[in-house]
């Protein structure tokens, strides 16, 4: 983990990246599940792709192909990938691409959206899809041509600068997102020569703090692949949930996954919304908690604190502190100021978990519970107790421990 | 102070800002300074700007028409203007407008040349007049159509922003450059038709981490000038130093300076150089202290304290503790996330001063002593307690206290 090296180095269209991702597969966050089970946001983001990607004339009928079963549903974990909140990848959509130099592998991911009504917290409406076509056709395109002609961006020293400057890299990526686009901005400049092509990408970028986020989940994805399937490892190498089910991989256990009913956040809802209207926790960006960021560096980011309604500069150093206790390690090279450089709590072993009954903390957006809404607010989650309980077992199980 | 509005607006060439600066004036930082008194890199600098606008065809003949009182030198200070280090204003150099709108006064700055050798630090070979050139015809005029476009930025809430985000707005300027950049990005792609140039643009501004400073500094002065001239105000107006003298202004004593020698920095040298290389301070940066920024916001830019040589995250946050009892208040909309939300220290009384024998501490860059070589190191300064001594005696003198 603290080997790797992760760069961004392309934009391509899911169906060139991965590989068997044809019409009517619809991967998605978290745990595998089936239309049946999927929760409200879900259900509307996948009606909303399947449009889209012209696989329906509208929701209705593709909400009926869906429940008919037309549709192949899979994990974007199952494809080197991950997608935010509802996280649904189709062979369209530009992935961004990470790349791991220490370890040669590949992950990916989609680009961020933006704030507001958005396809990721299950928005589906004609200007979810009208920006997603825009990413697709333009922004996508123009991204994979500026990072191969900057010969890519190196993704670790770019974190420790946004650790620094307040960032968490889930909840908050407002600096990661700011020092991103200085650096590729010439890049841009230089291979977009329609002028107000350009300038609707710098201000697409330049007015989402979040970015970046997609950006370290990808990045994630390209830290922990290599960690899976060591002989008797105990670290986890993937959290994620589907707004259904949490779900966890372990190192030793390979591809098989642990998972138990995924929790609500608790957390600050947007004028207008309670925790009535939330739904239960969603998406691959645990991969973030998963390498050391997001909750476990809260220290790093008192705003998110504030944001998600954990409290104070003291309580966010505390979520660090905590998650120190179920970690092997810290990252040297990731390191948090207002703590003395101490570096983020990393490498979650299932066996400090089930001893202490310290759960990972996860700092989330909420989606709202019905399809086509978006996002109400954002909090703090706990991983559920059961999936590590049960990894360990089965562990325990293989190694003949009783 | 606190219901100051400051926007930058502009940027415009200075003969068309300052009203009176003619052929052969130079503006430079500090207090009134003759040729004979200059420090060295002053010196060079001189040397230098009278070259870049023509009015000598080599270095050592601008040197020749300097000693034989051939320009007219004035402080920036005197006509609603700053500048960095040896901060040298001269009619063809695009300033930087920033209007105060609670008050309608403007100040003006140059633009930051970046690192290295720079006029600002004494440089004053081609490279550095080349680039001057490059500011003035490319640029200048393309940032003020840019700021004009995009309706001007705000920079209380920027700088706010910055303060969360590790800057202290003197020696760290890395957020609210990149947070600049990223707001003014869409506006120059869409004022700019040539592609080469604005690619040129973006990555001169994007990879410049203090090309924040000189907008700050003109900001502090926007702020600062309504303040003076208050009835028996004891608030600091201004503090500035020209690599000789430190000079302090006081509200109830307007335009009158009270100097006393400057001091050397205590700090850490770039690879190769001592405190022997270094020129004492130098500058109108002290601006941003004026204001509360700079060392008195050192809690906010751990990442400072050991730039500058000053310690640990706990020694930074000491700094802006002391300063808070040189000063009359806290600024409630600039916050430091880890003193727990409290507003930076603002307004430097000079009874405060003179009572506790604290002085204001300054973080500031070094500059080599000898003409031409440009910056060595970065450190942290102390204000000498004898300008605010005088200061505080005139006051006295003027209101009958014996």
């Amino acid at each position: 983990m603290l080997a790797a090296n992760p760069v961004l180095v392309d934009v391509v269209p899911a169906w060139k990246a991965i590989d068997g991702l044809s019409e009517h597969t619809i991967l998605h966050a978290g745990p595998p599940i089936e239309w049946a089970r999927m929760c409200g946001p879900m259900r509307g983001a996948v009606a909303g792709v399947a449009v889209y990607e012209g696989w329906a004339s509208d929701l209705d009928e593709a909400a009926h192909l869906a429940a008919r079963n037309e549709f192949t549903f899979q994990p974007n974990h199952h494809f080197a990938a991950v997608g935010p909140m509802t996280g649904l990848t189709t062979r369209s959509q530009p992935l961004l691409v990470v790349e791991n130099r220490a370890s040669g592998n590949k992950a990916y991911c989609t680009i961020n959206e933006g704030l507001g009504k958005v396809m990721r917290f299950g928005g589906n409406d004609q200007s979810v899809r009208e920006r997603l076509a825009w990413i697709r056709d333009v922004l996508g395109p123009a991204l994979g041509t500026a990072l191969q002609q900057c010969g890519g961006i190196a993704l670790k020293p770019l974190v420790a600068r946004g650790l620094a400057m307040g960032d968490e890299m889930h909840q908050r990526n407002v600096a990661c997102s700011s020092l991103l686009l200085r650096e590729i901005a010439p890049a841009l400049a230089g291979c977009v020569d329609h002028q107000d092509s350009l300038t609707a990408m710098l201000s697409f970028m330049g007015g989402n703090d979040q970015f970046f986020l997609n950006i370290a989940m990808a990045m994630g994805k390209s830290i922990m692949d290599p960690v899976g399937g060591i002989e008797a490892a105990t670290v986890v190498t993937a959290m994620t949930r589907n707004g259904t089910d949490f779900g966890i991989r372990v190192s030793a256990l390979g591809d098989e996954w642990f998972t138990a009913p995924v929790e609500m956040p608790a957390g600050l809802y947007f004028p207008g919304f309670t925790e009535r209207d939330a739904n239960p926790d969603m998406g691959d960006s645990t991969i973030v908690e998963t390498i050391g960021l997001g909750g476990f560096a809260m220290a790093a980011a008192p705003a998110v604190a504030g944001f998600v309604g954990a409290g104070s500069v003291r309580e966010a150093a505390t979520f660090t502190r905590r998650m120190g206790e179920i970690t092997l390690g810290q990252n040297p090279e990731w390191v948090i100021p207002s703590l003395d450089y101490q570096g983020v709590p990393t490498a979650i072993d299932i066996r400090l978990v089930v001893e202490t009954g310290i759960v990972p903390t996860i700092n989330t957006g909420i989606a709202h519970r019905d399809p086509g809404v978006g996002q109400v607010g954002a909090g703090v989650v706990q991983a559920p107790l059961a999936c590590f309980e049960s990894a360990l077992r089965s562990l325990a199980g293989r190694l003949g421990v009783s």
